[in-house]
């Protein structure tokens, strides 16, 4: 099958690195220099003691896209000027969306392919370089169809064990779980500057991620709480010794994704006039560290 | 006069470098190697370029005292402790209490003393170490009456110019604002590690602190809540440059005065059914960091 991975980030290297063995992959970069480094010197995924090097195609994504299928694999805030201007260049039959937060689900109407499918990734991966990525925690891509038929992404049934996908129902729950996750965990670790593990084993940073979960909870109007309070926990637990992509962003300078995660619970706050102090405060104090950071580069 | 001066930190040298000139005074310490380092080296102030050094009596405070007024200048989070079980020992006609936060006005009817003071402090001070203050910033000392008359404390009127004292009529009111600037001030600047500047000059930390300012002032029912805003505005502009007591307190692994603080606001505020979200969670966030810097050492 010919697949276009669009985004050369944590995701999509690592997406690339377990379906260029039995499918012919492209893929579509920002930067030139990526795509050229992609070209010569293959894709590497680390994974435990395994390192292995793929050949691979990779383009940089200047001009119209022809696959079968599409996985958009950039962050959030680089997708909404591509669903807005460029969203003909990328012909596929099907496609599937690979953010974390929901800003992009009301753009979706908009989008022309037939069949797409919103997926969120529960593994961890961490970019060394323009070529290689490291799979520091295997985990499951959770996916679900938009709109179209679920048989036009067959394929994903037979993926590698370490990378495999879960179909489930409700796109919505979906995303909204996985939001809760975000907002839960990233923001406040970045701001703390701490690993996950703390915001469960430290009590204060404990109760200050619960508070924060119920104000956002009552947003969304969110059924089964507990058992989501409980997913967090877990996670926390099990990724105890992880730097969140959000501290890692705010200690390297970068863009975090903070409006596709709190901003969004503010907006959406707003909407419903519900109240969301928290959200709001904490937003500004991360918000605040994130230009603390660019300023010193 | 006979003046004795409970604690030995930057507030009560201050005040002791500052009455020891015209007065007898002692300085009772909690540490007996304090008090026998100032009786041998005396007590320092540096004020810009000037270095002074006095003689001065100092002694641990381990039994009666018997002084003709007393400054009290221990931190809020030791006052609860001479206040409940020691306050017979503190025997004198005249009594200033000069601690932050607004924690100890609930003991005051069980002080026995005729005539009892409370002061706010509003200079900057550094204890440099056990014999030695640094006067960081020349501000004032206002002070009122809460119980006797106002003319026991007439020796005020004739202080240092560099050390003035301001009588204000309502102390709740005087008492209320100084909490107000630490509460926008001090847990802030201690969990974002900036200086004060950054409050006013970086517009997200501005915006939070409004916030946060904001729910405080609901909590107690504020007036004049504009001017007290600008107040604290022109606090953090004047010592832009400063890091807070707070901010040196846990990056020292010191205790801090956050329950003085902002645990004060939260027990208000739940005893009026007032919510205060925002106190709540930067009181989580805050206290986490200082367990995190005690545990360190």
């Amino acid at each position: 099958m010919r697949i276009g991975i669009v985004g050369g980030g944590a995701i999509g290297l690592l997406t690339a690195a377990y379906f260029c063995g039995d499918h012919d992959v492209t893929i579509y970069t920002r930067r030139d220099e990526q795509a050229e480094k992609l070209c010569t010197n293959g894709l590497t995924v680390i994974c435990g003691n395994e390192r292995t090097t793929h050949r691979v195609h990779a383009e940089p994504f200047v001009r119209e896209i022809e696959e079968e299928m599409l996985f958009i694999a950039v962050k959030q805030y680089d997708l909404a000027n591509i669903l807005q201007t460029r969203i003909h260049m990328l012909q596929a039959n099907a496609i599937m969306f690979l953010q974390n937060g929901m800003g992009h689900v009301s753009y979706l109407p908009h989008v022309p392919h037939h069949h797409i499918a919103l997926a969120v990734v529960e593994h961890g991966a961490l970019k060394i370089d323009d070529t290689t990525v490291s799979h520091t925690g295997v985990g499951q891509t959770k996916w679900s169809v938009w709109r179209g038929e679920k048989e036009a992404f067959s394929f994903l049934s037979s993926t590698n064990s370490r990378f495999p996908f879960q179909y489930v129902d409700d796109w919505e729950a979906m995303l909204l779980e996985k939001l809760m996750v975000n907002v839960a965990i990233n923001p406040l670790t970045a701001l703390l500057r701490v690993p996950n593990g703390m915001l469960v084993t430290h009590e204060p940073y404990r109760q200050a991620m619960k508070q924060l979960f119920q104000e956002v909870a009552s947003v969304f109007q969110l059924e089964q709480r507990e058992s989501i309070w409980k997913h967090i926990e877990t996670i926390c637990h099990q990724t105890a010794a992880n730097r969140s992509s959000m501290l890692r962003d705010i200690e390297s300078g970068r863009k975090t994704e903070l409006d596709a995660i709190l901003r969004y619970v503010i907006e959406r706050a707003n909407e419903r006039c519900v109240p969301a102090p928290i959200s709001t405060f904490l937003y500004a104090l991360v918000k605040g560290k994130q230009l603390e950071g660019e300023k010193e580069r």
